[in-house]
């Protein structure tokens, strides 16, 4: 039934569906698989809520897997206000969290209290990595970037400089949110050392 | 624990998760809220996943939120072969379902056979529509260009001509998933009509 509590929180919800469509504009270091561009943070949060639900089965025994992709598909919304960091540029990545904790109470905010509260422990979840379900998304988050530069002859390594043993420094959380994900990933950078697509 | 079946089906996951990278680069005719472009069906999906995670409220009690959001990511991946039909264009619609069928066997059909199943059975969920999961999916997919073309004074009705009996024909489709969002839905297009930005 409609009733005037319901109708305005629809409107804030509503109000939240807009503001968060400036997603779609943010835009991260690495490209799409085909190179043709740099990747939205939207897509990606799309493309790893898919890899969280066909990879499951890699994730601890007993993890939440819906927790996981409703994790994944929020955890980017506070880049809207705070903008993409490059995981490679250590002083940004310290700049960053001040500027993410206030994007996360002015977007979270304009939802209803209950909701506020609801996402925002759920990208804090995202953050702190305390959880198996938090460790297993941010290993997700971590592994697509290296699945493309991997496929793409290196991608966007080499324009970084970025080199292996910075990539396996990454690895290290793929691991701890999923030991067979990092196996697979530190594969894939030394098959890139390999062919000469990433520097050692 | 790593084993060789275990590894077969990661290698079948990441060609999967590589393969609807391309959902990126399908092109759908309503633009962002901020009108600069057109949007992805990749982003799209993300976009309609949140607004059914603060919107679950609002659905019939007892719908299964979880699988509402699993819908809603898998709901555009046979587009990738597809392509996009505008929901306007009656006879691209009926065309459309032999090569959407054509394409989930191709797609989903990358996955291990137990995982093909499973989001083939939420796809062809999605489309039937004899769930209150489905419906309420729909919805949500039904609303979102509703609310952008309403906010940016019409957006793309003007463009591809379409009146406002022809909305209140998809906004049936939002009534029958959700009452509320259905009711809000025909708010929208009667304050567009009203305010000249969609022809009646």
């Amino acid at each position: 039934m409609t009733t005037a509590l319901s109708q305005e929180r629809l409107q804030a919800q509503i109000t939240f569906a807009m503001e968060i469509d400036k997603l779609k504009r943010v835009i991260r270091r690495n490209t799409l698989i085909d190179g043709s561009r740099r990747e939205n943070d939207a897509e990606h949060s799309w493309h790893i809520g898919m890899m969280a639900m066909v990879m499951a089965e890699h994730a601890p025994p007993g993890v939440d897997l819906d927790r996981v992709i409703a994790m994944l598909l929020v955890h980017d919304i506070v880049e809207i206000d705070a903008g993409d960091t490059f995981i490679y540029d250590q002083r940004a990545v310290e700049r960053q969290s001040a500027l993410e904790q206030a994007a996360a109470d002015r977007i979270f905010g304009l939802l209803p209290e209950d909701q506020a509260k609801r996402l925002r422990a759920l990208w804090d979840e995202f953050e702190e990595r305390t959880t198996p379900e938090a460790r297993f998304a941010k290993a997700l988050d971590r592994l697509a970037p290296i699945v493309v530069n991997h496929h793409n002859d290196g991608g966007t390594w080499a324009l970084y400089k970025v080199t292996a043993r910075q990539v396996l420094e990454k690895v290290q959380i793929i691991s701890e949110g999923s030991p067979e994900l990092g196996a697979y990933a530190v594969g894939l950078v030394e098959s890139s050392v390999a062919r000469g697509h990433l520097a050692p």
